[in-house]
Order: C-alpha cells, then structure tokens, then sequence
C-alpha cells in the first residue's frame, strides 16, 4: 500500500471536523487524492450499527456488546474504505479510529484498555495511521459544546477526563506517529501546525502500514 | 448462580432443535425452571445483528466484521437472557454457543480459531456451560438437509468439515464437559443418552458457572 493514512481523536465538540475538512481542502489543492471519512458509521453496515447502538430504544445494551458492534463499524470500514484507498495512493484522513473506540470503551470502567486494544486493532488487522493528530482540551470545557445527546455523550465528565487521558496516553507512547495539539488554539494555528507536519510527512516514505 | 447452562452444538440439520425441544419437556415435568434459547438472534438487538449478517443486500462483509456481529449478539444474549436466567435457578437449554463461532468464523481459513476463541470467550465474560450436547454428523449428509441458504450455508462442503471437526476437537479437550453423539442415531436414542447425561449433572453440584 503506498497511500498516507492521517487520523484526527479527540473528545467531541473540540473541532476535528473542521480541522480534517482544511487538511483535506489543502491536501486536495496540492493535487493529492484524499478521503476524508469518518467512524463509526461511514459504510452501509456502519450506518445500520451507529443506529443500533445509539438507539435507546433497543433496551440497555451490554457494555461488551457495544464494544463488539464498535468493532465491527471499524473492521468494515477499514475493509470497504481505508484499505482500498490507500491500496490506490490515496492519502486517507479519519475522524476517529481505533484509539477512540479503546479511550472510550476503556474509559468506563467496565472494560480494559488492554482488552479493547486487542479488539480494536485486531478487527482492522492491525493497520496503523503513519500520523494520530489529538485535538486535546479539557473535558469541563467540550461537554458544554455537545449539541447532540447520545450514550457516550450523557455518560458525565469523568468518562470524558479518562477518555482524555487515554488519547495522550496513546500519544505518549508513541510520540512518532502522535502530533497532541491544544484544542483552545485557534482555527488556522491548528491548520498550520498540522499542515506542517503532515507535509514532512509526505516528503518522506512512509514507515509503515 | 445456581442454575445449570447446557448447550447444543453441531452442524445445520442434525437435529439440535428437536433435541432441545425433548429435554426441555423432559425438565418441565420435572418441575424445573427451564429457558430454551438460541444463537444467534434471541434478543432485539440479535435479530438486528442477524438480519444484518445474513443479509445478502448489504454487499460484501469483511470476515472480521461478521465474526464481530455474532461476538456482539452473544454479549447480549448472555448479559440478557443467559445470565439473568441462571442467577435464578433456571436450566438453559441454548441451541449453539461460543463453540459454534468459532468453529464457523475459525473454519474460513481467513481467521486464526486462537483469534476467534479469545473473542468468543471474551464476549461472554468467559460464561461456560456445564455441558454441551454435539450432534455430531458427516456434512456430506447433513448439507442436503438445509432448506434455508444464506452466507453460511453456501460456503461448502469443505468449510463444513472443518467446523464438524472444530466441535470434534472442542469436545476431544474437554471430555468432562461434552457429551458427543452420533446424530444419524434414532430421536428416541439420542433423547435417551441426553437424559441420562443431564440427570446426572442435575444430581451432582455444578462444578462451574
């Protein structure tokens, strides 16, 4: 595979929407293909999954199962959308990834990080992002920027603080393939900052996929 | 818990149902609470999840995601219906269990049966039965049983050897646990050894739960 596959984490509501759409914008004008996808819920399965999950009315869902079907959202869209495009060249940038479904999974006290680390990564055959952009802020400033209302987002601060935790974690762990950046920061130095890495990014080959 | 868990395993058309159906009658006129379920799709979100699966209209499905799917409705059919039933005293009867996921998504030859045996397991909280029942039958024989077709019952003859011998080998390292029987024996035959087999788990404590 020789394409480049950039993901953005990150709590809700601290703008990595905004930031992928620009990276995509400005990747697209230097004559790149991209994808600019999204998980869970970017395949026809992902959509029915999404659905199922967030959907109070199926009853109390099994924090297992949740994970499970989480997994599965990420397996099919790796298989039907991120593999495909890099196979292509294409650079692939996502908004969300593995690390979300471990740092929320994880974060509930039911589960293991280690547990749902081998989940995550096993139902996409273990496919890295040469680059994990964390839009990081504090929990006790994104919760009041929630519109929507669904599972994750009602489970209260101290889920997001231990889902937060988990994102520099991961970054900390392995600070090659991180960029952590202060979400509070604003629009364009975010966009110029990760622009700045990206591009030597694709100046040099990647190290893996 | 103090309820007992027995499971049928085996492949399509070897007559778990018929079997299920006979001992569960046998445990009603024995004054016990007995709940008779299956795998997969004996909760809302199951028949979702199976619908999903089986479902030729949804395109391709990656094996992980479809081996994810089945982890899923496990999780739930357990956290749901299993558990609650045996934390209060009740005999489940489930038609197909952890055993038949893996021995199905392991006989693919695209997954690991390591791989798929960690996932199966880790969906029920390690939930074992005391016993489960194989029915067990040469897929030469029972494929030209099966009316319904769908994903699993058109991959072959060959795929179905290898899940008969994954429920074979299942048994063959836990003999205390399974009960193996020839399926081409007569109803009454098979009825006969399964009540034999259970009564005498009835009378002696369950060893695990």
């Amino acid at each position: 595979m020789t394409g480049i596959f950039v993901v953005f984490e990150g709590g809700d509501g601290v703008g990595k929407g905004t930031q992928a759409a620009l990276l995509v914008q400005w990747l697209r004008e230097s004559g790149r293909e991209v994808v600019l996808t999204f998980e869970p819920g970017d395949t026809p399965v992902g959509r029915q999954l999404r659905h199922l999950v967030l959907d109070h009315s199926t009853g109390d869902l099994d924090p297992r199962a949740e994970a499970l079907l989480y997994a599965a959202d990420k397996a099919q869209h790796v298989y039907e959308v991120v593999r495909p495009a890099l196979a292509r060249g294409a650079v692939v940038v996502c908004d969300r990834y593995v690390d979300s479904l471990v740092a929320y999974q994880g974060a509930g006290r039911v589960l293991t990080v280690e547990d749902i680390g081998w989940l995550g990564w096993w139902s996409v055959a273990g496919l890295r992002p040469q680059l994990t952009i964390v839009l990081d802020m504090d929990p006790r400033g994104a919760v009041g920027e929630i519109a929507e209302k669904d599972r994750v987002e009602s489970a209260g601060e101290e889920f997001h603080r231990r889902a937060r935790q988990g994102f520099l974690d991961f970054a900390a762990a392995d600070p090659e393939h991180y960029l952590v950046l202060p979400a509070r920061d604003s629009i364009e130095e975010l966009a110029t900052a990760i622009r700045t890495r990206v591009n030597s990014l694709l100046s040099d080959p990647p190290d893996r996929l």
